[in-house]
């Protein structure tokens, strides 16, 4: 999995996940999140993900979709739902999710 | 500075800014991200910012502001003109700028 996404031209939705960790080493979230990353990339309407976790266990990751419905879907998917009642409980200790539409975008690669 | 960034109700608008850095010890950009950083909590329009950077040196740092004048002021400012050229040039292996709209935010705190 690279990096950074490549994503189409714009308007399409992003959805930025920021969390901070409980710091508990070996709790299983690493190799979770990385199947929800494999998971998501094999979901319909997924266009691309970036994430950055820091060593202090503040992480951003950024999902990007097609639509909406997407996005619901995924939200609603089994193992995803599982590993969400999982980030709930053991995992993190706050969390923010903003479904956004990406209007603009440009850099350097 | 806090982690998470406290936002308002949405609709207000978020700066995806995603990037790879060069693995270059004491090359100034820990101490410039940081002045920027409170640079930007500065200027009008500015509602929060959220940053990441992870140990390969992929980061992720989202700022939230309330119109899209705001943001074209802080792109010009003239100390974050010097950061972006410095970055352009020195810091960055690569980079992407997402501007969006966030429609909706939750979370658990």
């Amino acid at each position: 999995m690279t990096l950074f996404a490549h994503t189409p031209e714009p308007p399409y939705l992003a959805v930025i996940f920021s969390s901070s960790r409980h710091a508990k080493p070996n709790d299983g979230y690493d190799m979770m999140a990385e199947e929800m990353l494999i998971l998501a990339a094999q979901q319909p309407g997924f266009l691309g993900v970036e994430t950055s976790r820091d060593e202090q266990g503040f992480g951003i990751t950024v999902s990007y979709w097609s639509n909406r419905k997407s996005i619901a879907n995924w939200k609603q998917q089994t193992d995803h739902l599982a590993a969400q009642q999982q980030g709930k409980t053991e995992w993190y200790k706050e969390y923010h999710v903003r479904i956004c539409c990406v209007e603009e975008e440009y850099g350097i690669e």
